[in-house]
């Protein structure tokens, strides 16, 4: 069932022919066809088979950008545009070749607005060298997916990540995009007033749209200030339901957690095992508050009485910003100390989300699934959002094994959809996700596939990525 | 210019004869073709000609929104869903006439998850009823223009009000929609997850389409927990600049302040005038804090300390909810209190929204405009997003006069564009702004039409509304 946006179709071999040429031509070094590279810019972070593009570009610039995308128009070869290459359903795979773009050396921040709290990047500029970028300016860009994923990567798939439960996702993070369309033009979808009733919300539509619409050139974000303190801690839990429940109380109540993050046991001995923690391997959430010292105060001692409540342990909180940073570390390599349980095994990480009120089900629900189907399968959830991922190891060169894994999947977004939930919290569909996008939107996939083949009739940005047109 | 997406164009006459005949026997009494009824429901609140449409159907189900779509479909007549008429630039009139569908009658909350602190709303709920209804619950629905509107023309404007500036407007606040498209097809564009990263964003697509898309049926609205505290007050400034500059400094503080709104000398006139307040006539600052009893005073002292900086007045605050009702009643009927100053004058109501650190020059330069030309036009805004409201009266059976209130407008959004703003905060497009959304967003436009004539083939879904199509 993953396949489904894997089918390559049609190459369209004398397009791409003629493409190759005329790009090696205007880009000379910057235009490369080595197979080490075009490997490096096809999709190996999960399963999914590597489809390689025909040739990579540097570009440089919004008009190189808009060059390379009247090119590929002229001769209808696909265009595929590539960040860091960390997304996770295989957006970057080239499914009928073509050109990738990278945009790698296109990562200058424009412009920050510090009064406006704004800022415009090009999309290359990775979430880390932006915030490197903003510290002496006393603000932040708080949109954190585990990896150092690039700004127009996680406009495209409209990530998200610990600090959404306060501050939103990219669809709340962007103001404003300038996008080169399938029709060399290129458009830019709104000012930098913080709201608009001016027409469509074009902005919205690319942001997520995984390149399907048109490359884009710039992304004005949102900032906000750093706070004046942070305040964090752990606590754990006799049992995931109990987590599970403080959380949602948490939630309810309105107390404006800036973090907080729920972990199986199985995923506090990864933690404790690759990070060097030394937690109890219990159900565990990370919790942080941003605010004043009065307020992280406050906050932390609410949250406090809620744990106590169900059951938690003693929560014990700090501003200590070391102990800070090593837990979050921690947190943010959650993937990887997953992977390091059984070295050589390929890793899936679903991100299946519901509504809070059903959030301990569907996380109870499903360790039981993969207890009783022995997975090594640590849980590692955004909870305040009702969102989770399932660090799925396996053997992806054995068959029975990638059949079972698809299995669980399956079962496990029929389990979010029952209620009401999303199959993706924050990845995206990419090809991996597909048949479940379907089952979970019906008739608006018909939409959306309306509006695709109005601006971009070829299919030549990013084809066969979120949905097939055939 | 006002008058660019008015033209009538091509009536359908046989179409529409067909339908009426139609409606008629399958809604019987529901359906109406008296002059007065049709007048009810063609746009009269701002100076944009009436345009009347030929009949007017009280739904009560989405089947039965489902059935006169299909019929409007079959004989390529215009549809004009109709929510209490609050619009204000043109929204709901029938350019080349058709079927107004009147929500009135099809106005039941549908389901409220308090637990998930959503709700789920047929169109015709207006908010002030939708409160009402959640009173018990301990939660809230912010989203407060100044008309008691409906929920479904609430989306269709993407409609903010003075609390956005701490809860979003209506595109952060909805989480799904309903909607019958131009094929007859209802869609529903999400589940009930907090985020979502499944396909393209159809729900921020539809909130804003001012109808152009399809009609909904339905919408899935955040709530918020009802603050445990309110707290508010006034304050007066010397100059415009200096309470705008109160108000920059409070958000660039990250105050998270739930209402802030800048009220010039003329409107503090007019609201003492019409509402029977005693406010000393100079610009003033209404404000307003949500939180726990130590937050709200947290907050305020803060505040305090900004106004002070900026050579306000003492900034006197207090919990008290008569006082704070009759405060924000005067607010809520500024336009009212603009009308009042001359009986029988007709009003425009300006939306312009900049980047908040433009927001003084912006407000200051346009009041030098208004007293320049000798204009009764107040001043109110929702000065914590940038945006704010000029109330222009005018005679408009006097065509030198409406020219210079047309003069007025293209200055004033040319003022506001030059500071990468907005046309409109909150108002939407409708008929009077579309020259202006062409300045602001240029090729977007062209975009917005290809989505339109993809989704809406006969342009039969609230024509000549946001753009024209030829």
């Amino acid at each position: 069932m993953a396949l489904e946006g894997v089918r390559a179709g049609f190459r369209n071999e004398a397009g791409i022919a003629a493409v190759l040429g005329i790009l090696r031509q205007a880009f000379g070094e910057r235009f490369q066809t080595g197979q080490a590279m075009r490997e490096q810019h096809a999709h190996t972070t999960t399963y999914l088979p590597a489809q390689l593009p025909d040739g990579v570009v540097f570009v440089e610039t919004a008009q190189e950008v808009q060059d390379v995308v009247r090119t590929c128009a002229a001769h209808k070869v696909p265009i595929i545009p590539f960040g860091t290459g960390s997304s996770l359903e295989g957006q970057v795979n080239a499914a009928a070749g073509g050109i990738s773009i990278d945009f790698s050396r296109m990562n200058r921040v424009l412009e920050v607005n510090a009064e406006d709290l704004d800022c415009t990047v090009e999309p290359g500029v990775t979430r880390e060298q932006l915030n490197e970028y903003l510290r002496d300016t006393g603000l932040f860009f708080p949109i954190d997916p585990g990896a150092n994923a690039s700004i127009g990567g996680m406009t495209a798939t409209r990530a998200s990540g610990t600090n959404a439960v306060r501050y939103g996702t990219m669809k709340d993070n962007v103001l404003a995009v300038t996008a080169v369309m399938a029709n060399g033009e290129e458009i830019r979808t709104a000012r930098r007033a913080r709201k608009s009733s001016a027409g469509y919300d074009l902005t919205r539509l690319m942001v997520g749209a995984e390149g399907t619409l048109g490359v884009l050139t710039s992304i004005t974000l949102r900032l906000q200030g750093i706070p004046e303190m942070i305040a964090g801690g752990v606590c754990g839990f006799a049992t995931l339901k109990d987590a599970a429940s403080a959380v949602i109380t948490t939630i309810q109540m309105g107390i404006p957690v800036a973090r907080i993050e729920l972990l199986n046991d199985a995923q506090v001995a990864a933690c404790n095992a690759y990070s060097g923690l030394s937690l109890a391997v219990q159900p565990t959430l990370f919790v942080e508050f941003h605010g004043t010292a009065e307020t992280v105060r406050l906050q932390s001692e609410q949250f406090a009485e809620i744990v106590a409540e169900n059951g938690g342990g003693a929560f014990e909180w700090s501003t200590d910003a070391a102990a800070r940073a090593k837990l979050w570390k921690a947190r943010h390599n959650a993937y990887y100390s997953a992977k390091a349980l059984i070295p050589g095994m390929a890793a899936l990480s679903t991100d299946v989300c519901v509504p809070i009120s059903r959030f301990a089900d569907c996380v109870a629900e499903t360790e039981a699934d993969i207890i009783e189907n022995g997975f090594t399968a640590p849980i590692v959830g955004h909870a305040g959002d009702g969102n989770f991922h399932v660090l799925v190891l396996f053997d992806d060169k054995n068959p029975a094994e990638i059949a079972r894994v698809e299995d669980f999947c399956v079962r496990l977004n029929a389990r979010a959809l029952a209620m009401d939930g999303t199959c993706t919290g924050e990845h995206g569909i990419g090809q991996g996700k597909q048949p479940f996008l379907i089952e979970e939107l019906g008739a608006s996939v018909h939409v959306m596939r309306q509006i695709k083949r109005a601006l971009d009739p070829d299919n030549i940005m990013n084809p066969g990525k979120i949905f097939t047109l055939d």
